[in-house]
C-alpha cells in the first residue's frame, strides 16, 4: 500500500496545490479509512450473497427439501466464519512467497495498521469470499445429501481446499509468481466452488427418479421449482452483492484512481449480467420456443462469474460480450450436463465453474498485461485441484459416515426427514 | 464542483485554524473520493429498488403469472443498463443548454476527473434511475402484455423516452431553464413512469373478467395477490432503496454541508413515507371497514414518490404532511381507476404518477425558490410528453407484432404459457 | 467528539510527518463527513431490520394471519419514525445529567455540527433502533392481538416506554452514571423488546389451541409455519443489518482507530452469530433428534443479540463462546416458554431478552471496566421497568379498548377478519 508516497505527495502537494493539479493526494489516515470502509461495504454485501444463495436455491428445489437447503445454506456461511478464523485464513496468507501452502495456525487481530488498512476489514472481506465458495456447493447437492456429512464438507471446503488454492494466487503463491490473474476469483471462487460441485454430485448421484426410465427427465413435477420469485430474488441479491464482490475487489478507495476504478468496476459487472440475462432469454426463447426464466436467472450469475476474473480492462462493449457468452457457455452446458445425467439441482456448475472458467481464460482480450498460457495454467492447476480432493474427500466420506439420505428419505423429502418440519405451511 | 475553492479553503483553514472554526474546507481528492463514494453507495441502493419492484409486483399478480414479471423484471433492468449506455446517456447529457434533445452517441468512459467525482459512478447512479423508470411500467400490464413486446418497450423508454425528458432538467434543457424543480425525480422518473404505464394499460385494455359481467370487479380470487409477504418484502426494498434514490441525488458528500444534507433527506425520505403508510391505513379502515395492507403498501411508495421532488427543504412536519397526503391522493386515485375500468395490476399509476404529480407540485410549499408555475408547466410537459409517445408506440406495437397474449394463454396463465413453468411448485 | 484535538494533531502532524508517524491524524471536517457516513450506512442497514423482522415473522405465523404481521411490520416502523421524532428523541436525549427522565418537545433538526457528525444522522440512526425495539413485540404477539390497539401500544413503546430507559444509559442518565455498559443494546433494545413482548404475551393469553386439550402443543399443523424460505431470509436480513446496529455504535470512523474498531466489530458480531447457529443446530439434533432450522434461525439471533451488548473487546474466540451460549440459553428457555404455557408465537421471548440479559451479564468477562454488580442493576432496571409498564398498558388497553380478536375472528384468521385478505392468493 503506497503509505510513504501519499504523504511525500501531500506535502509536496500542499505547495504546489494552486499553481498545478488541485488533486494533490491523500493524507495516509484518510486513505486508510476509506480502505478500510471499502472492506466492511464490500464485506457485509457479500455477506448477503450468502442470503442469495439460500434464496436462489430454497427457490429451485422442490417444496420437501427447502427447510433444509435453508438450514445448510446458514449453516454453511456460519461454518465458514469459523473455519476462515480457525485455519484458513493463515493456511492461505501464511504461504511462503511463490510457494504452495501456509501455516495452520488460526488468525489473530494484531490490529496491524501498516498495511494502509485495517486487517481486521480484510479478514472479514476474504472470509466472505471463503462463504461463497461453500455456497456455490449447497445447490448442486440438495434433495439427497444428507445435512451433516454436508456440513463436514463444509468446513474441509473452507477451512482447507479452498485457503489452499486461494493463497496460490492472493497469498502471494506459486500461481502468483506464475502471472496468473484473477481480479475478483472467477476461478478461484466460482469455477473451485463449481468443481467441488461438480465432484459431489458424481459421488452422490442423481436424485432418483431424475433422470428416470424413460432416459427423459421431466423438468416440471415432480422437480418443480418451489417458488421462482424467491429464486429471482436470490439473483437480484446475487447481483446486489457482486458489487461489493467484484468493487471491494479493487481493495483500495483511498485515492483518486482507486475509487474511479471501483466505479468502472460497477459498470462492467452490471452489463456483464445484464449479457448474461439477455443472452440466455433470446437462445432459450430461440431453441426451446420458451423464454426460460431459470435460465435468465443463471444467464446473470454467469455473466457476473465471466466478468469477475477482471472487471476493471474492459470497455463497456467488451464487459456485455463477456457477459454474454457466459450466458451462453452457461446454457450449452447445463444441456450437457444432462444429457450426462449429472444432476444439479440449481445450475451452479454451468453458472460457476463453466462460467467462471470462460471469464479467466478471457481475461488476455482486454489486458494487454495478461498471458493466456498463464491463465490456462491457473484455471487448470485450481479446477483440478479442487475437483480431485473433493472427490476424494466425498469417497472417503461415502465409505464412512454416509453422504445420502435413505430412499425412504428420499420419498419423503428431506424436510420432513432430516428437519422435521414442511417448508410451506401454506399448503395445510 | 467547488474544487477550487476547497483547495484555497484549505490553505487559509490550516493557517486559521486554531484561532477560528475547526470546519476549513476538505482536501480536493478528499471531496472526489467522497462524491464518488456517494454515487456508488446510492447505485447500489437504487439497483437494489430493481429488485424491490420485482418482489412488489409478484406478489401482487395471481399465481399463474409470478414467474413472467420476475423475467419481466430481471430482463427489463438489464435492457436498462445496455440502453442507457448505448445512446440514453448522451440523449440526456449530450443536450445543449436550455435544449430539448441530445445526441444519439454511445456513453464512453472518458475516465473524466475534472467534474469532482468519478463520471463512470455518475454514469451508473443515472442508470439505475432509468431502470427505475421502466420497473414501474411492468406491474401495471402485468398478466396480458407479451414479454418480447414489453422488452421492446422497454428499450425504447429507457433509451430514449425518459432520456429526453430527463435531459430537459437533468440534462441542463429548456426545462431546467425554466426554473423547474425536481430533486430526485418524482415527475421525471415516478410520474413519467407512471404515465408509460397508463398509456399501456389503455392500449391493452383489462384482464379478461376484471371488470365482468356484473360490472363488479372482484378484488379476491381468481385475481387474488399471489404473496402478500412477498409484496411487502418488495415494499421495504424500495423503502430501503429510496435513502439512495434521494440521499444520493444530493450528488456530493465531500464537504460537511452535503454530507448534512444528505442526514436531512434520510429523515424527511422515511416520515414521508411513515406519512403514506399511516395515512392509507387510516383510511381504508375507515372507508372499506378493512385495514387494507395493499393500500398501506402502495402507501408508503406514494409517501416515497411524493417527498422525492423535495426531500431537503422540507422540516419534518412538512415532510409527514407531503407524504400523508401522497397516501391520501394514491387512495383516492386507485378508486377512480377502478371506476374508469383502467386495470392497474399493481396499483403503480396511482403510487407513482398521482402521487408523484402532488409531490412535485407541492415543492413551492416548503421551497421559496421555486415557483407554481414552474413546477406546473414541468409536471404538465413530462407527463403529457411520456404519454402521447408511449400511446404512440404501444399502438404501433398493437399494430404490428401484438401486445397482447391470445385469450388461451390468458386462461392457462402467462407463466405456462410464455415462460412454460409454474411460479409455485408449491401447489403440485 | 474530539475535534479540536484532531485539529491540533494535523498541524503537528504536518509538521512531523517523514520523520514519524505516516499517521498524523484527520482533518475536522473529513472526520465530521466520515463520522455521518457511519451512521448514515449504519441507518440504513438498521432500517433494512424491519424488513427482517417482516419476513421472519410473517415466515413464522401460520399462513392465516401472515398478511397481518406484514401490515404491524411496516405499521409499527411507520409509527416508531414519527413518535420518535415527535417525543421520543428529546425524551432520552433531554435528560439531565445522571436524571431519570427528558423533556416532551418534539425533535428539531438544529442543523448542529459541534459534536463532529450530523445531528440528523444521529438522529435517523437512534430512530431505526427504537423500531427494532418494537419489531421484536410484534411476533411474538401474533395471531390474537388486534391490529389498531398494537399500533396503539407501538406508538406508547417507541415514544414514551423505549427513550425513557435508553436515555437511562445512552443520553447520559443514571444508568449511565452507575457504570452500567451496554454497547449496542443487548438489554436496551433487546432485552427491552423481549420484556414488552412478555408482558404483552402474559396479558393476551396463548391461541385458542396451541397448548390444547391433551395439554401438549403440536408443532406442525395447525400452527405451522407458513413458509421457512421467508422466516431464512428474515434471518440473513437481520445479520446483514446487524453490522449497522453493531458496527454503527461505535458512533465514530473518522480515525483510523475508530474504523479498526468497526472492522473488529464486525467480526465478532459475525462469529457470534454463527456460533448461536452452531450450538443450535447440535443441540436441537441430539435432544429432539432433528436438526431444527426454526432453532438455528433463532441461534443466529440469539448469538447476535448476546455479542451486542459489548462487541469489541472480545477475541474472535470469545465472540464465538458468547453468541454459543446466546443459543443455548435461547434454546432451553424456548422449552421453558413453552412448558409454562406462554405463547411466543415465533421465539423473540428467549431470542431477545434471555439472550439479551445473557450478553450484558457477560460484558465483564471480556471488558475489564466493567463490573457485574453494574451490568446486572443494568439490565434488571432496565427489563423490570420495561415489563411492568407494559403489562399496566397492556391491561389498560384489555379493560378498555379491548385487545384480544374475536373467537370466530381466531377461526377465520386475522387475515381475512382485519385485514380483508388472503396472505397467498397460492392456494386458490
Amino acid at each position: 500500500m503506497p503509505k510513504i508516497k501519499f504523504s511525500l505527495l501531500s506535502i509536496i502537494g500542499g505547495l504546489t496545490l494552486l499553481s498545478s493539479s488541485a488533486y494533490a493526494g491523500v493524507d495516509a489516515e484518510v486513505s486508510y479509512i476509506l480502505n478500510t470502509l471499502l472492506f466492511l461495504i464490500g464485506g457485509f454485501l457479500v455477506m448477503w450473497m450468502a442470503a442469495g444463495f439460500a434464496m436462489l436455491e430454497s427457490g429451485l428445489v422442490t417444496s420437501k427439501s427447502v427447510a433444509t437447503i435453508a438450514a445448510k445454506n446458514i449453516g454453511l456461511y456460519s461454518i465458514a466464519g469459523l473455519m476462515f478464523w480457525l485455519v484458513g485464513y493463515n493456511l492461505a496468507y501464511g504461504i511462503p512467497e511463490g510457494g504452495f501452502i501456509g501455516s495452520f495456525l488460526p488468525w489473530s487481530d494484531a490490529s496491524a495498521v501498516d498495511t494502509g488498512y485495517s486487517d481486521g476489514s480484510d479478514w472479514f472481506f476474504q472470509m466472505v469470499f471463503c462463504a461463497t465458495t461453500c455456497s456455490i456447493v449447497s445447490g448442486t447437492l440438495a434433495e439427497r445429501i444428507k445435512i451433516w456429512p454436508f456440513f463436514l464438507f463444509a468446513a474441509i471446503l473452507t477451512g482447507i481446499i479452498y485457503p489452499i488454492e486461494m493463497g496460490w494466487q492472493w497469498g502471494g503463491g506459486w500461481l502468483s509468481a506464475a502471472g496468473f490473474s484473477d481480479f475478483a476469483g472467477s476461478t478461484l471462487v466460482h469455477a473451485a466452488g463449481g468443481a467441488a460441485a461438480l465432484a459431489g454430485a458424481i459421488v452422490l448421484g442423481a436424485r432418483t427418479g431424475r433422470f428416470g426410465g424413460k432416459g427423459e427427465a421431466k423438468p416440471m413435477a415432480p422437480f418443480a421449482a418451489s417458488s421462482i420469485p424467491l429464486a429471482t430474488l436470490g439473483v437480484f441479491i446475487l447481483w446486489m452483492g457482486w458489487f461489493g464482490f467484484n468493487g471491494g475487489s479493487q481493495l483500495a478507495a483511498g485515492t483518486l484512481e482507486d475509487v474511479s476504478s471501483v466505479a468502472t468496476i460497477y459498470i462492467n459487472t452490471n452489463l456483464a449480467a445484464g449479457g448474461g440475462v439477455l443472452t440466455a432469454a433470446i437462445i432459450s426463447r430461440l431453441i426451446g420456443g420458451k423464454t426460460d426464466v431459470v435460465m435468465m436467472l443463471n444467464g446473470a450469475i454467469a455473466g457476473l462469474v465471466a466478468i469477475t476474473a477482471e472487471p476493471l480492462t474492459p470497455s463497456p462493449l467488451a464487459a456485455i460480450f463477456i457477459g454474454a457468452i457466459g450466458g451462453l457457455v452457461m446454457y450449452f452446458s447445463a444441456k450437457l450436463l444432462f444429457k450426462l445425467k449429472i444432476d444439479d439441482v440449481v445450475g451452479a456448475i454451468p453458472a460457476h465453474l463453466v462460467a467462471g472458467v470462460w471469464g479467466t481464460l478471457a481475461v488476455p482480450l482486454t489486458n494487454g498485461d495478461v498471458s493466456f498460457g498463464a491463465q490456462f495454467l491457473g484455471t487448470l492447476s485450481v479446477v483440478v485441484f479442487v475437483f480431485v480432493v473433493s472427490l476424494i474427500v466425498f469417497q472417503i466420506m461415502k465409505a464412512t459416515i454416509g453422504l445420502r439420505i435413505s430412499k425412504e428419505a428420499e420419498r419423503l423429502g428431506t424436510d420432513k426427514a432430516e428437519i422435521g418440519v414442511i417448508a410451506y405451511g401454506i399448503r395445510d
